[in-house]
């Protein structure tokens, strides 16, 4: 497996675009984005679990019931949730590209992201929708761009895998920034492959894969009402049909987590307001969902966060959310080390505290990417989380967000 | 019922008292706190639900299995958690007031609060505590300091009730600021009542009371290792023991409530950076169990939180964070209001936005007390939970809380 260039546009017959529609007063930034497939693919999405939920997803729920779709349309600025005629204008959204790409509203996956409860103007949108797909081409990037809401990088990736002696490619596109703590789905992803691969091994394989990535990624807390991973595959690598676990499904499955552990690893550090990306890899679970509950409250925990914030190698906070977490744990054998580009300190040991430099700890603390590493002592079931630190920034942010 | 002065001295035959030790650096601060009964009390206690407890709420825990205790001491600087020899330092605590008071160290309640993972050092202490007991008085505020960490103001409260045509008091002070989401039991808070009532039902009354006030607070989602609130009540008032349920154990309940909530409202109002005090009031719930999850939810949620701070009436959090909640609510049935001194305005009716007034919006949310109406519309169960907003100064005072 190779990291290649090219995103959601790397796998054969895709092609993306994105532009500047009117959703949006900052006429600078693309505010819709389109990724089109030559041919109908196999589709699989997974959906927030937040029971408000974002009136595309109902209706994109609806239109990959029969695992097939051709075409992804994702706006930002707008999350098109709360509002009372919300399902009627994804659906018009549908129609009108469909109509401009000759394929049918069923095959449409739709999308939306944004301020929740402010209604959805489709004048803009109509408008738009010929110019994305004039545009359509090799455009990932700007595809990436037109869903951004407040993330201030592009979130893309591509690898190429082999399957039977074909080479197949798998890349993706995603948003993050804030209201991101994903539960069962996650932010929005928008993934394209052109392995072959059946709709409900396709289904498989995200619903999978995404406990151990997306569902493990947190930068405040709140799960977002209009989360969704969806994953296109149009099988124009020519490989074998993959309709079954085995060889190919793994090699399939192993690609999907290079592309989602990069992408989840852009949100957590490119959360609102953050400068550090922080990894909580825990070790020693007597269970992987121990592990998994563990990792993800720690990297929740507004006091870590804000210590992390401040180089402070306050460990205490790190004890203190390990043991609200829920998980049934020995604290009196949980370990505590600091580890990042300047080195790695040992904080706690046994659930105590241990003499550490705090000059070497504040140097580790200073990295932009920090590992917090827990040794739970109890068994063999490890898991990692991604979170971000807690700044003046992601108030800043948040403080006035409409206006 | 009314409303006096005296804190927890305000009940016959309890003195407190407040000094500096030295546990802390800033000599300008009392960082130890002691509150006396002149005859052995009933005493009751709840404790944090965190699996890392600090070390006094095992010792304390151990004294008051017979439900008697006669002293309070506390210090701050220091939570005495995580540490080899935690529980061997506030044994120690005990010990030393013990005999400087000549009562037995099995009715002392031991209590830290500060930084988790120094050792305590127990010489200040041992040097403090004759200071300490000579000091014993009418010195409710001198204890409430006493007791401080990021606190900045100091929370005491006492109200005088009748009890079979005799007089009772009650009062209590309490700590709170950060590391503030209880669960079970809650922050520092030390009440003295001078009603006769037995130990189990001083424990009953206790443990139901604070379901609807400790537990519905909170500060940023992080459960402490040091909560507790105790009760002792020494029988003073000369009223008849209260031994069962029945009108005097009611009188008992609503006193206890009275102080319990208003020191809830102090906490969560001088939460760590706060500038406003929240309190989502949820009605119109199937059952009250629903109504404290969604409640609390929504004074928890980080963006929430955040757009209160930026006066912002951003009310698709509020949807997001009851969506969220874990609650089975029909999320097209809820409206919210927001409601302050300057005002009442609709934002959401039937789980859809409305149009509404954003300067009328803005005026009532510039105001230090918000109150987040949200009715359910699908019971008659009511719940309230109490928050603060999420503000830079937060995350000043968790960037570096240790140094």
């Amino acid at each position: 497996m190779k990291q290649i260039s090219g995103g959601v546009c790397a796998a054969k017959g895709f092609k993306a675009s994105g532009v500047y529609c009117g959703i949006r007063k900052n006429r600078t930034k693309r505010d819709i984005a389109l990724i089109y497939s030559e041919k109908p693919a196999s589709a699989a999405a997974v959906y927030t679990t937040n029971l408000v939920k974002g009136a595309p997803l109902i209706v994109t729920k609806k239109h990959l019931a029969d695992g097939k779709a051709q075409a992804v349309i994702c706006n930002s600025g707008n999350a098109n949730t709360c509002n009372a005629d919300g399902v009627e204008i994804a659906e018009k959204m549908s129609c009108l590209l469909a109509e401009e790409l000759g394929i049918s509203a069923q095959d449409v996956v739709v999308a939306s992201t944004g301020v929740i409860g402010q209604r959805l103007n489709i004048e803009p949108i109509r408008q738009g929708i010929p110019k994305l797909v004039a545009a359509l081409g090799d455009n990932s990037s700007e595809a990436a761009e037109g869903i951004m809401t407040t993330d201030t990088k592009r979130k893309e990736i591509a690898v190429s895998f082999d399957i039977g002696g074909v080479e197949c490619k798998i890349g993706g596109i995603a948003k993050g920034s804030g209201m991101i703590h994903p539960n069962m789905a996650t932010m929005l992803v928008f993934i394209t492959t052109d392995c072959a691969i059946a709709p409900e091994m396709l289904q498989k394989a995200l619903s999978t894969d995404i406990r151990s990535t997306f569902n493990m990624v947190s930068v405040d807390g709140d799960t977002s009402t209009n989360d969704m991973v969806t994953v296109l595959a149009n099988g124009m690598a020519g490989n074998a049909v993959i309709d079954g676990e085995g060889e190919a499904f793994s090699t399939f499955m192993q690609a999907l987590n290079t592309v989602t552990v990069y992408l989840c690893r852009k949100i957590a550090a490119d959360g609102e307001g953050a400068t550090k990306l922080l990894e909580c890899k825990v070790t020693g679970a007597d269970s992987l969902e121990t592990a998994r509950i563990v990792a993800k409250s720690v990297i929740c925990s507004s006091l870590t966060k804000a210590a992390m914030f401040g180089a402070d190698a306050n460990w205490g906070r790190v004890l203190c959310a390990i043991g609200y977490s829920g998980a049934k744990v020995d604290v009196n054998k949980i370990d505590v080390r600091f580890r990042s580009a300047a080195g790695e300190i040992t904080v706690c040991v046994d659930g105590a505290g241990v003499a550490f430099s705090e000059e070497q700890a504040k140097k580790i603390l200073l990295e932009s990417e920090i590992e917090i590493l827990v040794d739970l002592k109890s068994g063999e079931a490890a898991s990692t989380a991604w979170g971000c630190d807690l700044t003046y920034d992601y108030v800043k942010i948040n403080g006035d967000y409409r206006t």
